[in-house]
């Protein structure tokens, strides 16, 4: 099959590899990927809302094994790395990786690093791990990183001096955003001292909000943990007079977790995301809202995104150590807005607040985020030893495809209020605040 | 936009309705989907085998609330039916359609048919039931259906006449492969009569195996329960010398949840599976290749879809109530033929066998279930408004889109043994029995 | 078989009655409990420190049917009322008095009381609602109380007068503490005006702090939820470096959810409660022992009670509407003395801090309390059918026996620090901080 | 403290010591517990309806700590051995003991014995395994026994022949009532040949009928999961038109789980079990009773111990690996019965069967169980320490006491039917056979 063109531009969805695949690979006869095999997919504009520009449809570069290896892979050291904050499914994505790379390409060595890009600086003195089969056998039971994680960069240079130093071919980064611009700063750096070292990246985000990336793994399972805890605040709610009960979940730019667990458990009555502003008094108002809610039915259940209503409290110009900025804390807001609202109008109210982030974020993996991990780690072993660098494996709609790096940290993905998703979850809240005009943005 | 073709002859993806959509929705203002949009698709072989001479990409007519609708939904009066065996998030999906019946389009009623078909035909006696939203509003939390179900036809001429009794406009049909044939007959039957009622299915099969159909609601909880039997198997039989677990599950013609189960717990050495004909015996064999396992590992886990293996036991001419022709038992067969093989060998084994599956189908929706049937229920009752009939809504790529009753109808999906997914499950278990070959198919 | 002597003094045991019993019960003819016989209990000062001048052993009334009845069954009015902090398994205790009450005697009518003892004060207008056993039948599927609560006490006249105007016989109590000194109060009221209304109280706290109870309901359910949260707490501490978690549970005054969960889930390296008073800095410091244990293993997990270390921030004169002193938050003053003292010592630490308490108190009973509030339940109605007041029901060393309001709330139980139990959790946590002098008690 | 009396004759509650302690303990220093304290227990008939001739109270030594031990523990090298079927918590109870006697007593070793008694005999071949606290410390996450586990007995002089070739002092053995007769076996081999080693029982019977243990471990998990079983039998009945949901649980001789598994879920409407014989046809008859059921309801759930209706099918003379009797399939004889019954009758009903036997007893333990099997652990090594042998650690009414070998083996514990316990579960499910004359007994 002769190879299709895959877009061009600021969508280019060409990989780049270290070099000619020509040596055979390990794998027992299968059925091989053609390197050249592509997937035609039609995204859409109400999923992507950050794709409207672009051209349609999209030709990506499908994941899966090669006959032909770049690799004589029994010689081959691989690396795994962490970054940021925890998900559900790292432990999964690390052991499929050991498992593919050592079972089935027979590598010399897989080498965790600990505590993210950390682990990659001296001065730390953090030692790497050998990850054998074995060590990794049942770590898919528990939540959280083997290996541990920190926030943050590090230079470039000295991380490649660290790969230079241990031998590493391939390094698989399992981050968010942040860490999928720091593997596009490796790559740049690697091709600069013109050495082979393959950087393949597993995109984690627990918001959902990296572009291309339809679900992120783990996010169902942070969904399904979610609802556990806007059920203890339905049942709050509904245990006292004029009950509330206030949940915040994760989602600093993007109200995918929100909108998800408000459509999963039908007794949310508001949800609040970073993408639709909302103002507390007035006609159109979340507060006035509440009391119609309360007199109507005397409870009331408001999910909030940690990052929604930030119009509200004046953008702050802090970032965090990932270099995000620093939210100003809208649940606090809302907690004394809501106290004081029925106080003036001396009506007796309970308002109870649970914040399950980290309940939510470091179990482990459901099912369904056990199977999508395991073809994410299978995959991006398969492109390693390919050759192929500077991309991230992920799934869409329901293919597993290649993508360029630098396609995925464009631009943060944004949950498209004006699609059917979003009026499904109107409809489902009966929730009819209409998106306010932003001043200030 | 004009209106796109939407395929043609035996893949003909056009929606027949009632008659034309000309009254105003009582929808509040919002975004609606325009009757003409279509959804372009490219349904991948490796998901869809059944499809492969079919043309591509396919149109779908695009799910969602039109704007202008061909009932006076005030008057409207609508009815469910469940039928077949439990599958989890059957309420889900009914008490979606009954909050968006009431809450969005404020129909007159809607009725509930109790036990299936059997529920139209006076003989058995059955009463409807009112589907209220306060009597609904809970059970999502339980599994099974409340309207009760019962399997097999009934003749059409006798539920229509049933359905003109009660001024039904809109029959909403959850239910199998048969229950989508039996709606196709209905159909026929009404539009013989020349009355006007809506036929919507929303197809409901924990196998998996409706054609069109990328996953059934059901299907992910039903596999994450099947999870938890197979590590109970895994516990057995690591916990004894030479232990053997095990496990059989739903399947009857198609593997789906074994393989989706055995890539979701790594635990699985054997998954067998209908489209993956086998030998017991012989160098390919299963026995030793057991064998092998136990000598190497001390222990294995058998992962078995109730339909596999149907080659080895001589295919029943019998039927059941469905119509489904009854299977041999493969597991009372796999029993004694592994029990005699060791004994033979004068190898001591421990074999304990775990059959989960009235416990898989009949728990609550998980949340992923949950999100879906909402959706299903959703836009299903959009289309019955909107006049539609003689079709199903499903999900297909992350869209939801209308299909021709007759389309799903086709033939049985099937795994593609032939793909990267079965690869998958075959590197995961890294099991390496050979397709046997099928002397009687 | 003669009465015995029940106690005398300060710990009498003689369980009051609104008269002779001398109804036949209608109860189908089973095994009765005599209205004389009691059981003899050796309780130890290990589990009841507040016992400890307490003469031994004790007589206690043992719960049961009775053959003779005080009341007409059949033309009983009974009440339910629900007060102060939800608590897993109160929905059962309703349900099982519900059921009880209707099936087996037969009674006229069990009303629910809503928002605790608001409901009986007419200036709240909170309506009484009918209590069938259709109503309740499937509540104990649900956290939370159908009935709502609330906090605080109301006159105890007014509460009469409401029992008199609706005509209750018997008025069933599910509270804490001061729920049960609020009965207490409605006995001695009753008494005064000369009516035959039976009080019955059935003990929730979720602390398990009230003296002579064992093991409240609810307690066991809690405990496993906490584990939960602290097994993610764990995950988080060993995902990063240096990494504490800071988990709060429930306990005012006595640690014990905090204990039990940490005997439950051996993550746990600091235990926090208020019977065991400790220092943070110096020799026998927290923090100090903290650095060691970071320095020692890279993470740390810490289970504090909510009103543990109150000697560290002076204790608050507030009190809440319950009548309880206002805490000052310990985590509060955990979190930022941790990360004061590390900066100082300039050692990166990363800390997260969960706070479970909604999610716990308010999930559905488990299999072990939902037995246990069963048992609540039917006592409970056993007792009031023979006239029994001014008593509760509860399980002392695996027998369910009848006590005295006064006995249970002439103190608070704490965990005895001086016993195996606690000796056991210091084991279990390596945890080493002595007890530190209490300046200000 | 003088030493107490502690029982004589039958129910002599002495324990054996290897000799006189006196070797100071390396604990730090705690609260330890005197070598004469004993704990005095009014055991009730109704739990313990084997005891009925015995003398009462009964004076037990108390378990815990001493101040002076037997062994120099630096020295000693431990044995654990887990045998017969699995159940939850025994790898909580390996742990316990394992870290017990690293941590606190620094012994020298800690041996795993693989697959029961039969890793003592080298013909196997089964390697014995080094259990560090490394290597236990999560354990407790998985079901099962990470020994592995055979049935039957293997020759004492074979077994005490390996534990002085592995010159071990210790050995505990988790095991039901075959393993505490084989553990009293070797007390006796090692008495005759005048050789030091401490044997330490720690019963493990999910059918919680050894005599004298209230509960054994494992038990109250394996009923909270035998209710989920039961919810989806429920679930089925009420899914088909007179829809019988028919669930087996494990209980060869007693009803226990059965019992209480009806008390936690109400949905059960005949708990049949061995104590309680019943006829199938007639008056008093189940089939008559069942048809009344769903005359009145539609639906019915039977739960039905693996040992009941015995006396239906003719008691089998054959005996398994274990000594226990080959038992009929009861509920194979329930199925065609109440088939034959309904088919006779012409009354269509759906009958679905479910036997999760396995899937209870091989998940991991839940909280209440953890807490527990901590305590035995710590308790058994406690006990070994100071040189007792013959005896078996268990809570007796929330207290841990030592029990000689030869009382829990005496006799098995059986439910008393004529018991408030038991009339709680008629109570409950409302069903009303009357037992059974029995012919054959």
């Amino acid at each position: 099959m002769a190879k299709k063109e895959t877009g061009s531009g600021l969508y280019d969805t060409k990989i780049e590899a270290l070099g000619k695949a020509k040596i055979p690979t390990p794998l027992p006869k299968c059925r091989f990927t053609g390197d050249s095999e592509t997937v035609t997919l039609h995204l859409s504009d109400e999923e992507f809302s950050e794709l409207a520009a672009a051209p349609r449809p999209f030709q990506f570069e499908k994941a899966g094994p090669r006959e032909l290896l770049y690799f004589d892979t029994s010689k081959v050291k691989c690396a795994i790395v962490t970054c940021g904050g925890l998900c559900p499914g790292i432990n999964d994505v690390i052991r499929a990786i050991v498992m593919e790379a050592h079972h089935n390409y027979h590598v010399a060595s897989v080498l965790g690093v600990r505590f993210g890009l950390q682990g990659f600086i001296p001065a730390y003195g953090h030692e790497v791990v050998e990850l054998t089969p074995e060590a990794v056998a049942d770590i898919h039971q528990f939540g959280g990183t083997v290996l541990g994680s920190s926030r943050g960069p590090q230079p470039s240079d000295a991380v490649v001096d660290a790969l230079e130093r241990m031998n590493i071919n391939v390094l698989f980064m399992i981050g968010g955003d942040g860490t999928m611009k720091a593997a596009k700063n490796l790559v740049n750096e690697i091709k600069k001292r013109g050495t082979k070292i393959s950087i393949i990246g597993i995109p984690k985000t627990i918001d959902n909000d990296i572009s291309f990336i339809t679900r992120s793994f783990g996010f169902d399972t942070a969904v399904e943990k979610a609802t556990e805890s806007i059920q203890c605040a339905h049942v709050e709610a509904t245990g006292a007079f004029n009950g509330i009960g206030l949940v915040k979940v994760m989602g600093r730019e993007s109200g995918f977790i929100a909108a998800q667990a408000a459509l999963a458990l039908k007794e949310v009555n508001f949800v609040l995301i970073p993408e639709h502003l909302f103002e507390l008094e007035g006609q159109n108002g979340l507060l006035p809202a509440l009391e119609r809610r309360l007199e109507k039915r005397g409870h009331a259940v408001i999910l909030c995104a940690e990052g929604a209503g930030q119009n509200l409290c004046g953008i702050s110009k802090q970032t965090d150590a990932s270099g995000n900025p620093v939210l100003c804390d809208v649940c606090d807001l809302l907690t004394s807005s809501i106290k004081d609202y029925f106080k003036k109008k001396d009506i007796e109210i309970t308002l109870k607040f649970i914040d399950p982030s980290y309940i939510i974020r470091s179990v482990p993996a459901n099912a369904y985020d056990r199977v999508y991990c395991g073809f994410l780690g299978q995959n991006a072993v398969h492109a390693a030893m390919a050759g192929k660098t500077g991309m991230v494996v992920t799934r869409l709609q329901s293919r597993y495809v290649h993508l360029p790096l630098k396609l995925v940290t464009r631009k943060r993905k944004k949950l498209n209020t004006n699609c059917d998703y979003w009026r499904a979850v109107m409809e489902s809240t009966g929730q009819m605040l209409p998106q306010a005009p932003s001043g200030k943005e």
